[in-house]
């Protein structure tokens, strides 16, 4: 059985996240800078990659794979490109300023592509498309993942991560299009959830080392997780390696770090953040109101017999922000209890309802 | 039974296609470019997307669809952006046009990103992320489909193409990475051979209107086709289309024609080229020699009891290319009857073996 969830106000999950980054040393801004993205990430709904990573951080703060005083730079440049140096800090941090980069290079070129490198796990992808989209441009992040959850096509060693891919685009009236995917069938962390939860996976999200279908979440490190379109997600989460990983000099393949495994190596983790600004190819209004109609046209149109009616991706994120800022964020059980943990061993104040 | 193809040398197709072009007033330098690239298309093994498809742009060139005497140009222009304007002429001339602008400006700026617009079909796409690896760079290309044969996910409706996806990354030792895939499980093109053939689809390819697997490859128009990872899949599509198409000033949604149907209409058919300067991350000779490295990696891993060894995306096409250009280009008795007929309408001479 599933235990009810508690709801927590944004505040002071953002406040207790704070403390404990900066227990663990990382500087009062990057803190706040990180604990606001990290409740941004469970605001919108992605409770997997939100105050749920929180475990990972501390321990690898701890151990000493995570810098905490990192000093993110930019150290390549051209007119329109460049790579951002994330000093292994907490990859929200270089995730961040390459976003920002990326934005005030699409400004003055049309365009803005910004590499990382030595970055850690960011959150979800979609908070850095959120970003650029927020300024009339469209965002594409890609990143490496953060442990090798998947083998190549036909193959069975753990040589890829699921690899995320988001874009964003802007709408008029209607929600912004956010698609934040994974090449696999199920992310990483969907299945950290299901396994938190105590409940099963479907068939079709992984397999064991046989090919056989593997559906109990604990057994995960047995197995394999399944790309999409088979050879089509392979061959997109090897591309997204490859740009997001070794064209930064980030790591790909067999030199990706298990993020949660080892806790005191840096990752040299790799993603990038695309900026295209929409007004570098026509008037801004009309481009959105195009995608409003289009938009209004998919919604519209014939669902499923005995389905729902068609979406669009990401149109309930907001919703579900202001749901969520008007009645707190719903964390799990099991999370307000490793809350409760990191609190007593960080020797902070324990994160409470109100 | 399937009957067996005989083989053309490259150069007399290349050739005859010319000859087509040109009957229909294409000028004899744009009819050269096109031929040419048709029958790379076909020596690097794209057999849906080369010599193939001359009888729908014969269809169109005959019936107004397109437009045979097409000046491209470049209309809208940031520092490391443009728009390039097809003038609904033969689809491989914008995309070239673009290509070439896109490494240009990729050149000075680090990327460069060129938007297409009144284009039409060009061709597997892979023929433009080749172009742009050639000068090392990764080449992205997206394109909006040539008619709508898919369906939001978890509707009916006919409103997306199956939007392809091409990348490129160069390799050192090792052949070129290159990705050119549908969003669909299958590509419309993979069917119509199979119709031309007389052979069954695979379930999981199509489904009907009512859900049902629809696996006659010749009742194409009564079903959908089905995106790789489903609601994934679907997004993915869908943001191609926004930035191939709507972004561009292109057709997307239900405004895309039917480009084999309806032969008297302009498409406004949507792509778009990017290039990434490798130089501009750092220096190449490392980049390749990195890449080079994971491939290996990637090919000697373990495959799957009694699989065949991992492959990396486009690897055969350089043997495949290295085949024909030797032993000629094999067509099918059905493309050779379709051609055939074609000579006979254009009055041209007919394509010879030898």
């Amino acid at each position: 059985m599933t235990q009810s969830r508690m709801n927590f106000p944004a505040k002071k999950i953002e406040q207790f996240l704070s403390d404990a980054l900066m227990a663990l040393n990382v500087p009062a801004a990057d803190s706040h800078t990180v604990a606001g993205l990290m409740v941004e990430a469970d605001l919108l709904g992605y409770d997997t990659h939100g105050t749920f990573r929180l475990r990972q951080y501390v321990n690898r703060l701890r151990d000493g794979g995570n810098n905490p005083v990192a000093h993110v730079r930019t150290v390549h440049e051209q007119q329109a490109t460049a790579i951002v140096d994330g000093d292994n800090g907490l990859g929200h941090l270089a995730m961040r300023h390459a976003s920002d980069l990326a934005i005030e290079k699409a400004r003055a070129n049309g365009i803005g592509w910004v590499g990382v490198r030595n970055s850690n796990h960011a959150g979800p992808a979609s908070l850095y498309v959120n970003m650029v989209a927020e300024n009339d441009m469209i965002g594409i992040v890609g990143a490496v993942g953060s442990a090798n959850h998947v083998a190549p096509f036909g193959g069975l060693d753990l040589l890829l991560g699921t690899n995320p891919l988001a874009i964003a685009i802007p709408a008029g009236e209607k929600p912004v299009f956010v698609l934040d995917m994974a090449t696999t069938n199920a992310a990483a962390g969907k299945i950290k959830v299901l396994a938190q939860r105590g409940e099963q996976m479907p068939e079709g999200w992984m397999v064991d080392r046989e090919g056989n279908p593997l559906t109990d979440p604990t057994r995960q490190s047995d197995g394999l997780l399944l790309p999409i379109g088979g050879a089509k997600g392979y061959g997109l989460a090897m591309a997204i390696g490859l740009i997001a990983g070794t064209l930064n000099g980030a790591a790909f393949g067999k030199d990706v770090v298990n993020f949660t495994k080892q806790t005191a190596t840096a990752t040299n983790t790799g993603q990038f953040v695309a900026a295209i600004s929409i007004e570098a190819f026509g008037p801004v209004d009309a481009f959105k109101s195009t995608v409003d109609g289009i938009f209004g046209s998919f919604c519209e149109s014939t669902p499923f017999p005995d389905g729902n009616p068609v979406r669009i991706p990401g149109q309930d994120r907001g919703n579900v922000r202001r749901e969520r800022e008007k009645n707190g964020i719903p964390l799990h059980p099991n999370l307000v209890k490793a809350l409760t943990e990191i609190a007593s061993e960080l020797n902070i104040q324990e994160l409470v309802a109100h």
